[in-house]
């Protein structure tokens, strides 16, 4: 059973993933090979765990062919579900069983390996899977947080992944990760000294500088953040205050399909298909801060490998200024990629 | 000139390294090769800026051959030093300019690939070098804090360094880092709470576990934390406390040099010379929290790839158990490495 361990000095959370748990020599390097029988493809529902999820053609049945997008849950769940998440405590060390869930959200039912090759229609069905999966694990009660995430191009951080099949990862998490408590704290704080928006502050100060903007749309921007991390990472958000990406408004889901496109597109024509990271930041459950925070998506690209200066502070090097990236990607024509 | 910049949401600071300046084909994967010369062996000291520590032999001169050990600026500093490094505003962003230095500290005149490679002797040199380096870096006075690490057999975050001479890197910057003012303020507030250091609650509960414990010196422990991060991490803590590495007592590095080469040797021994981190983890400069705080070595081995998950929670997988490493690494001769 997979434990979360809590860090009694620096307060953060490990899974400790026994389920997968590996010798040294599991470690080693060894020449990665593509699996042969992708068992995400249409017509190998059979090779998966029970579809939770799916946008299907009428009459269609479930675990069949004739779906569009299709969610399952992990056969190497990071996290599974328990009927208990109590916290336990060995002297100065706290621990808790790894209660959560770990679904594989399925975005084509072809064997394409980015989400950009796809269609905008296309892409916008994987946009209200992803939204849908997010209101069913908050409906559930159990978790505090889920976190939507996509590995593109990347071996993942354990276990080695060769499916290239288009996927995203959806984690429910029983305790709220530290991350998304910082942003959350600090984002409170912005709103109750200014009582405004520090994102939509930024979103702002972003629309009118436009040095950092790559699409500036009628419902969403898409720009390079001013302390990007990651050399040409694009953050994409809501124009109009939104806490919440699962109860966003499905009918702008069209534009926010075409920047995904145009974004990622850009990124694999310059960058040569490089690995990225899609995370979607969204409010945790049942929060009560909808006033101080606000979704958006962050595409950072894996260009740069982080070390002991990161690791020892905090702070990533990043070699490319965001104008500049910002610039290049307006300039680089998304449709000859 | 870099520039540090705050992101105003999460608080996060990140260095736009903009003499590493890189278009979007320098980020493209290439073969790496070692250089022909390297500038750290012994007889090149022509080939490196000048030195600003040595321990020689005597009657040697500086920036010629006798020396043990030696320290030198980075020709590609992360950051340079700077007469001013005000903040500046613009809107709702903060900036300061790079100001810092970054120094090489080369532990040995041979072209050794392994610090475990080296005598004890010789790694305690290091280990006065590592002090004295930072002494002289908080008495200086422009300095928050400085972050001494080593990148061994990584590609580190920015530029292809591909020369192998053992070595690490000692950077100092003009703010306290994230991660060090988050391990400060858990342990202030634990000292406020019990009266006790934290770190040194740890390494009590450890040495009577004993389950984590790879070897237990007179002066240091050597263990497997509880919450490890990467599977077979490290941490060498003094067993009493102590906040300051620089100003620990140097009759005790000969304990810290043997338990140095043996944990680094069985790393290289079960795992084929993995790629690691090294980070010291000491008090920011004139701290006032010596009470509270505790310094040790971490070792990180560089196993699994931080992915999507990472990044959006904080919350790292590690698919071995620190008992189990602890195991492995205490039955593990590391003299047959």
């Amino acid at each position: 059973m997979p434990e979360l361990r809590r860090d009694p000095v620096v307060g953060y959370w490990t899974i400790i993933a026994t389920e997968r748990s590996r010798r040294p020599v599991e470690y080693m390097p060894r020449g990665i090979t593509e699996e042969r029988i992708c068992p995400f493809c249409e017509g190998r529902e059979s090779h998966t765990t029970p579809e939770i999820f799916a946008i299907r053609k009428p009459g269609t049945a479930t675990d069949a062919p004739g779906w569009d997008v299709r969610a399952i849950t992990s056969k190497v769940p990071i996290l599974s579900p328990l009927s208990a998440s109590a916290r336990s405590q060995d002297g100065i060390y706290d621990s808790m069983p790894g209660s959560g869930t770990h679904e594989i959200l399925i975005e084509s039912p072809r064997h394409t390996h980015s989400l950009d090759e796809l269609s905008e229609a296309q892409i916008g069905k994987a946009l209200v899977m992803y939204a849908e999966r997010i209101l069913a694990l908050e409906k559930d009660g159990r978790y505090k947080y889920a976190l939507l995430f996509k590995n593109h191009g990347l071996i993942s951080g354990v276990g080695s992944d060769v499916i290239r099949h288009t996927r995203s990862q959806l984690i429910a998490t029983p305790i709220t990760p530290k991350r998304v408590k910082e942003e959350m704290a600090v984002s409170k704080a912005y709103h109750e000294t200014t009582g405004r928006c520090v994102f939509c502050d930024t979103l702002a100060q972003e629309s009118s500088e436009k040095t950092r903007v790559i699409h500036d749309g009628r419902f969403f921007t898409a720009f390079c953040p001013y302390a990007s991390r990651s050399p040409f990472e694009i953050w994409i958000a809501p124009k109009t205050h939104s806490a919440d990406f699962a109860k966003e408004d499905r009918a702008r889901f069209g534009e926010l399909s075409q920047i995904f496109k145009q974004s990622l597109s850009k990124l694999r024509r310059l960058l040569d298909d490089p690995p990225y990271n899609l995370i979607l930041h969204t409010a945790p459950f049942g929060h009560p801060n909808a006033a101080s925070y606000h979704w958006y998506f962050q595409i950072a690209p894996r260009l740069t490998h982080d070390a002991g200066f990161e690791w020892g502070t905090g702070i990533h090097i990043n070699p490319t200024p965001p104008e500049e990236a910002a610039q290049i990607l307006r300039e680089c024509d998304a449709s000859a990629a």
